[in-house]
């Protein structure tokens, strides 16, 4: 089929300035060909080594030494996010959410490929919007596009990207190896990105809390979830120190009961232990019941993961040295039962909807 | 994010027989969660190796001595398939026209990651085929399931695969190297989609000859939109013959005229030598302009080539070996001008809308 790749031997210059001028003068364009598409928008992207996306498939050449770690997610409008949200954002947030799960198993990114499914109604406007924040994130993270593919659909936008990274062999960080006596940690805070979309959502939720916060918190919080912060600065504390780890995408509470699950363990976490920003803070200060979405809603793009005891203080100062802040929230303990969050009084917190389920 | 994928140590048996009599007992079910539809109907996939989608990515270990190929396409109900097609057969060509990728670049398969956008109104029964189409095939090819992600939808379902295959370093066969003198090869049989697809509209288009054509021909070329044929046969005999190659996904006239652009040659190509099956010979007896179609038409996922002289002997003894028919169609020349395509009389044939485009 024809999917747009990086190819290592081409010799002729991209056509870039014929498709260019005719995106130009048509302004809204479905006669434009993929191909030309390519040119304008995605060949750019493709990196410093020159490539051009005119190959149907991409080459990689794996780093000497190294396992593939690969992570595929699929957004689409109108369930991951908005479809009027700027178009940089979709792009980067797209890119972002895989990027989190390469930092999440302490990998180093080598690149993605791109599926996008573009609605009739795209402009050049948008699109040039959307390859410009992708051609920013890609270069920011060092994750080049290799390739991908792109169709029309008469359904929401919709985006799939798979990320490629390299670990050392044997140096994954697993989703299901923790061990008794762990130290659960997270990065950054917690509960963000939930309630930014609660504040999206502001105008059919009829929710006091939204109108008594204060602008700066209210912007922090919808910032968050709009924009999430792949935690790769952390990835080689991670392959170094953690048993195991996951990124945060379905809510603290749903995505540590997996995590602990799979390895036969339980925790009971303190809802004070949970980092919280200070808009997230104030928010709960107005309104105590956010608690739950903080604990169990979704985006938050944050790491959990689980260090043993001997290992802490390594990681706690190699994350200091990469800039990312993790907090110590639980000990992982020997269990089958979920994972209890507990208020001030250690009562325990009950969750109507315990984990976010975009599906 | 929440993407599923192999991962390579986790001790827990799948929880399929769980999941899947919560299925039996809803029917319709949008109450099943991620993890319990992963483990249904794609654990089962992942292969002999015992792995289970349980972890945020997919941990591959790549041939030693081998650069790997990725190539992706997205399929969109309504744009690339019929919503009511089976959804074995959709699964099918979904990993398909990825193969056929991998298959042109001489590439064998190592796996591939599965993105499914699943519209509200989805079954088990449904889902059911789907898995087992793509399992089916899976195993076929040789080219597990990875991982990957599932989203729900309000638009149409959207499959977007990644494939993943291995080279030996520097044997990625490229699309655009071919060479003049070098011959044009295509396999099998070209034109049959496009009439199949022409068939398939038949109740809209009202055309003589699809009322005239017997029944095991228009069977015939149904099935050949229905589900292509990934040459993957071929890939060694590419490899070891070819200077460039890739597959006619978009109609030979257009891909060809995309291979010689990219190598600045060109070429004239009696219709008379492009390999039609007896059905389409039959087609084109009943209606000649029919000629467009099987020429420009889309979805052949046969591989067109480029072989030096002095190879072609070696190609067509490895081809027949592999069981692949390939027919010489034409002689690579210096040049600009697209690619000619002649009638008997060596009058050039004048297409309305040479390449087809999916976008």
């Amino acid at each position: 089929m024809r999917c747009w790749t990086a190819s290592p031997a081409v010799t002729a210059p991209p056509n870039s300035s014929r498709a260019l001028k005719r995106l130009n003068e048509a302004g809204h364009l479905t006669q434009l060909t993929e191909d030309e598409l390519i040119a304008a928008y995605f060949a750019p992207l493709a990196g410093d080594a020159g490539l051009r996306l005119s190959d149907d498939a991409a080459l990689l050449r794996a780093p000497l030494g190294r396992e593939l770690v690969l992570t595929k997610d699929m957004l689409v409008a109108r369930v991951h996010f908005f479809s009027n949200d700027p178009p940089a954002a979709i792009a980067r947030k797209a890119l972002r959410v895989n990027l989190s799960d390469l930092a999440a198993k302490g990998a180093e990114p080598l690149g993605f490929l791109l599926g996008l499914a573009l609605p009739e109604d795209w402009t050049t406007d948008w699109l040039g919007a959307f390859a410009k924040g992708l051609g920013e994130d890609a270069a920011r993270f060092q994750c080049p596009l290799l390739g991908g593919d792109t169709v029309k659909t008469p359904g929401p936008l919709t985006i799939s990207i798979t990320a490629i990274g390299a670990v050392v062999p044997g140096k994954m960080v697993l989703r299901g190896a923790a061990e008794p006596g762990d130290l659960i940690y997270v990065t950054g805070t917690i509960g963000d990105a939930a309630l930014g979309l609660k504040l999206r959502l502001g105008a059919t939720c009829d929710q006091d809390w939204i109108g008594a916060l204060n602008e700066a918190d209210a912007a922090f919080l919808l910032e968050r979830f709009l924009l999430p912060q792949p935690r790769l600065a952390l990835k080689d504390a991670l392959a170094s120190n953690a048993h195991a780890a996951m990124d945060v995408s379905d809510g603290l509470a749903g995505d540590l009961s997996k995590m602990l699950r799979l390895a036969g363990l339980t925790a009971k976490i303190p809802a004070a232990n949970i980092p919280l920003s200070r808009a997230a803070r104030e928010a709960l200060r107005l309104e105590p019941k956010l608690i739950e979405p903080v604990c169990a809603g979704g985006d938050d793009y944050e790491i959990l993961c689980a260090v043993p005891l001997a290992k802490s203080a390594a990681f706690e100062a190699a994350a200091q040295a990469a800039g990312v802040m993790v907090s110590a929230i639980a000990s992982a303990a020997p269990g089958d039962a979920p994972p209890v969050f507990e208020d001030r009084e250690g009562r325990k917190l009950i969750f109507a909807r315990p984990s976010f389920q975009h599906f």
